[in-house]
């Protein structure tokens, strides 16, 4: 077959952000071949989705090369700088739940080298937990806000902070609540103005949205 | 055909909640019918969702047997009790789509013998407004919780009262939240622990609820 | 990352429920964590979806420190209080595979001092095992009702009492009931008044709402 | 166009049933052409789900060869027969709301030489009216059951009488039973062993299905 | 936990069918109580959806007590009767992958003393298999239809036999086929008249009802 | 706002096929706008999905223009030509109210100069109707099946001829086989192999897939 | 009933987005009550969702003080500003059909004295209609893409520039893409990375959150 | 049981293409029966669906008479012909997890001695790589697509080229492109004309649908 590793070095030029790699649905073997291809080529490329199982049995050689989080399932092939500015997005979360795909958007800004402020467990069942952060989040030109079962989080805190806000639905919950339709229709339905969704439990999608507004938002001569 | 009436008499004496009409899915004909034959055995009904063209549709003399109510869709056969004593139950709105579900729920409480104080409009995107309302709502026994959309309401008020807190999801909002059902998964996934769900824009069956707990809440030796 | 354990530690105050720790979408790191951090502190805390796998994999000052039920999934930090009262709460389940949730929401009220009589197999399959039961059961003022595959349960079961009563549709079924959505909808569609649902095996919320009920539902004065 | 009628001759002789018109996605021209050529033919034929809207904008001609019935939206072209035999199948309903379903049903029996006994208004709400006819029901050799809502009627039903039973859902109801398929799926995942199933008020189809077991149901040798 | 088991002792006099066990979603520890217990009184009892690694996992005792059939999932505890008569019923699979329902369907027969014959593979992708077949189809009163991914097979054979005709689709397929959603559809939106369903991989089922029909089907007198 | 027709006049050089004017969600004003602009630089183009309400609603000079026909809902502005070969499509559909989609799909062909012969009325109900068609069927290159309900035409069509088949589900049918939803995955799920699916009600799409296949489907070197 | 008007009058101030008067699920005489009632106190509100059946159904008064827009449906108390600086974000969308949500996030970016440019028909189907906009609309900071069917668009237009995009799903089309729901699928499963999205035909969403990133996304000092 | 393998050896002189052997829902058990058997009658067939655990759990008889292929989960029985002609269909990916698929239909097109060109990851995050191949691609009568998570990939193609193209959309994907079925939606309802669709993974399908179109899209005189 002829199944050339097709990666698109063009699009870091076009749009600022290059291609991750995303290894939930390829076979350690393909992960394993990527790898090195993209080594040998000398790129720095971030890999999506690996989890620990998928991790391990990985080649040594495979493994030697990336900086690999568990909790987050993300690794970086080559190195991951240090963010030299203050934080400019906040990643708020309704539950310790959610802490994964916090990791993961996290990640994904340090490898473009922005950096975020993880603040978890702001569920409004606990409603004072939230409001009593309220002037803190209000200074973040961006928020991703992270919530699975009813997603009722996206909405109090829409209606709190002028921030752009991305709301990334998590797939914890069961029944109704289960795979995190709820979540994300909760978001997307919200009666707050202005909320922004990304697919569910996708932090790597919200860290790119937020790059773009950092980026772009304020003008298009920026970066 | 054998299409009597069959009426189910019992069933007062049993749980105390008589028989209603439910008009939806019946043509005016068959709803007049009822209406004569239930007057003729002298009988109190309630009727629910006879929305305003069908009940233009019936003769007058079923016309004139009815008290009714154009914006809860609701007709009382018979007299319309006067309630002797306060509020036990609170019915608020997230926003004012939602008060011809909460007129229904307020007129069968009513054809009880109760009453219930309606609070309109107190939407999560304000969250100002409702929690200013905070204590008034503690001191009710029950609330019926209306709310359309993405359904958030639900879940705050479950975080600042412990009252028993009925939600009647409505099927107000469009794309994502059309139908109710975004607002239903958000009553029955909330994150607050012991909020209680009816039927999608089910007034009537939030106040049959509220009567449950208001007569047999409180121990097997009420009403 | 900043994620430390944000307890609301208020609510208990303010609604008289205090935070549960739901374990299913926790990593057994995260629950060992938080099991040690809540112990530190002194809190009664109940855990609920807590299965034997996960439980296993805790430490063994970690299991050392909670009264665990296997076939509820629920465990307590901190001493489970007995009951003084009678049992003002029946817990009535269709069959013997609904009984693990008829386990999680007896031990919810146990761990706040309600106690409950489970009684099982009264599906309306066999009318006659239901009919018998009805004048003990019109004795509770709460029946928390349990069901799976079509959820007939709940309608013939709030055509017989008056009490208020608390649907749990359960997961079990196959084909078109697999998953406890046709259950639901059976609850929240009855054509018995007054049924009142919550989400798919939440047997924990179903004591919730029963102890909303039965500490505020007479009025504002209790508890 | 070649649009010519293809009616299938052969398959009475072959399956004892003959070929229905269903009119609901017909034009009033496609069935005005269908009738005028079938009674050019000569044939007997059923039509099915002829609105009154739809009937009304048919010409005088075809008009003047059908027998019409506005509440079961069927008409016969051709002579409707008397049965001469005592009912052999029971139609029973859940709620008044029901019974044009009944009625497509018996008619599709008349057609057939059959005939029913319709017994209305047994729903589970008020279980004493189905119970006293327990008897009366179980000396049909078929019954068709037809309910809406949560079809928890299925179930009763089911545990109560040895029959062979058809359980017709009907789409009456709102919310999460609007449309059917919540009763449906309770005929599908009914508790009571054995109920069987016809699609969403499909009134017409569940006759056929009677006459099958009629006809075949006690050997190869009948009709 | 009072949790005895009760057993509807009843069910078989009045309707003819026993109570069967559901092993589907019972812990192999609750399906021995229950063998136990049943077998303590002398009670034949039909098991369903008890697979291989769940028997293996029952006690030597009660596997010792039951007549076990890998491949239908079922047991029997008590003798297996040899039915006496010819068949009555035809058990017709579409492929090969729908035997183990057809297995289940059969066992059931058997259990009540009625026998099937099974034909497998006449899908309609292969036509003639199915027209070969036609004349002896017709022989038999009922016939048991089992198919998965499509479900054409339904419809065909509807055309062809006017034996009574009990759909069973099955959850094999992939896609929009999986699950068997759309093989149920199209039994029950068949274009062939008087096609009877029952839920997806539901063998059980099927039988009961076939039983239904042979015992009750030709007038009030039978069994 | 800046709105200009922005019409794809290249498309027809890269893939010979035209951009047609989708007309099913565009106001009156807007179809009468386009044909306007588009006579006005004197463009051949086909509108589909104009009812019968929207085009009455047209302007006279825009209605003057158009080759309208009002079973297909199409309409062609300029000149329909006359195809000059014989068919090299057959349309064949399962009943009669398939025929507004058969002809979309004719028209189509007829406006890029190809014809297709129409049979309708062959569903597998009455087999016989198909079988005694299928050496004529075997002679066309490609066919376009059209059937609603259960969508079992196509499988049985699929089995027995080896052309090219292009399945348009039809939204005829209500309950489980309304919009059209069980057709189209019927024709996906097909236990035939090699059966093609477009879009619920597309007889637009179907034509040019059909005519990507004559131009195309035998090399590189055709049109 | 307590039904007064609650409008959430602080908002504004704490996010910078006043409440708009969504009137989808209002009757013309709740909208009309509430303009008399926002006129009295002199308040600039915008109104959405206004068709116009409904607008034609407003009294004299209330239509006088209104800036209506029939194609948007919205409507605007109090003067529309005229924006000063040249447009800040471009609306891009695929269909003309797609306009009328390009109407409503243009007029409520006006309404806050922001302008957009609105460039229709870039549709992928034509794909260089879009390829000679790429640097045009490169230099916009934020991107509303407006697009119903499948949705391509979306993630084409994210491959090509980094700004900021808001991807805004639309209901037309029909079969599998009515309701919108596959377009909004295709715009949160994008493989482009970091799109947008907001509720389906929700343009007022969509430029609430464009104002969100214009006034925030370059820092905390901004407005 | 009467199970014997009822192969349809007909089905090869109908329509050029012989039954295959779907393994997906077999135990190992029949797969091995199957096997043997066929090889006994001396045929070959195409095996599907046979992922390595079931292959690894076939005897070692069954094995060696197998051509495996572990990617494209697909086994020859009997001689792998070797392709005379060059490529006439081109199989192209969106990403390398789909290439799974594109083995499955590149493995039975060479069953049928046809042969294939793959060319992977062309997804239109990155256009420029599928731009670059248009000219190539326009060569190929048929192409196969492939692609999952929002199946942009189709409507790009069919915008570019004028061949058949047969869409397959793949499972992979996460939230709410999981399952493959938004892949689906997005080929059935794009935007550019005539692309076809098989079942989500069904590369064996497509395959299939391409040699019906290579050996009869030219006319009635092919193969």
């Amino acid at each position: 077959m002829n199944q050339d590793l097709l990666f698109d070095f063009e699009r870091s030029d076009r749009i600022g952000l290059s291609e991750a790699l995303y290894c939930g649905s390829k076979s350690p073997a393909q992960v394993e071949t990527a790898v090195g291809e993209l080594a040998h080529r000398g790129l720095r490329v971030l890999l999506t989705r690996l989890d620990e199982v998928k991790y391990a049995q990985l080649g040594d050689a495979a493994r030697a090369l990336l900086d690999y989080d568990a909790i987050s399932r993300t690794a970086v092939l080559g190195s991951l700088p240090i963010p030299s500015t203050p934080p400019r997005v906040a990643i708020v979360t309704a539950g310790t739940s959610d802490l994964p795909i916090a990791g993961e958007a996290s990640r994904t800004l340090i490898f473009y080298r922005e950096s975020a402020e993880i603040i978890a467990d702001l569920g409004v069942a606990g409603l004072w937990r939230l409001l009593e952060r309220r002037a803190q989040l209000a200074t973040f030109p961006v928020i991703i806000a992270i919530a699975g079962m009813e997603g009722a989080f996206f909405s109090v805190l829409g209606g709190l902070v002028g921030s752009a806000i991305i709301a990334v639905p998590t797939s914890t919950g069961y029944g109704v609540t289960s795979g995190g339709h709820t979540a994300l229709h909760a978001a997307l339905g919200s009666c707050a103005p202005g909320i922004l969704a990304v697919n569910i439990d996708n932090g790597f999608g919200a860290a790119c949205a937020a790059l773009r507004i950092l980026w772009h938002g304020a003008g298009p001569t920026t970066q």
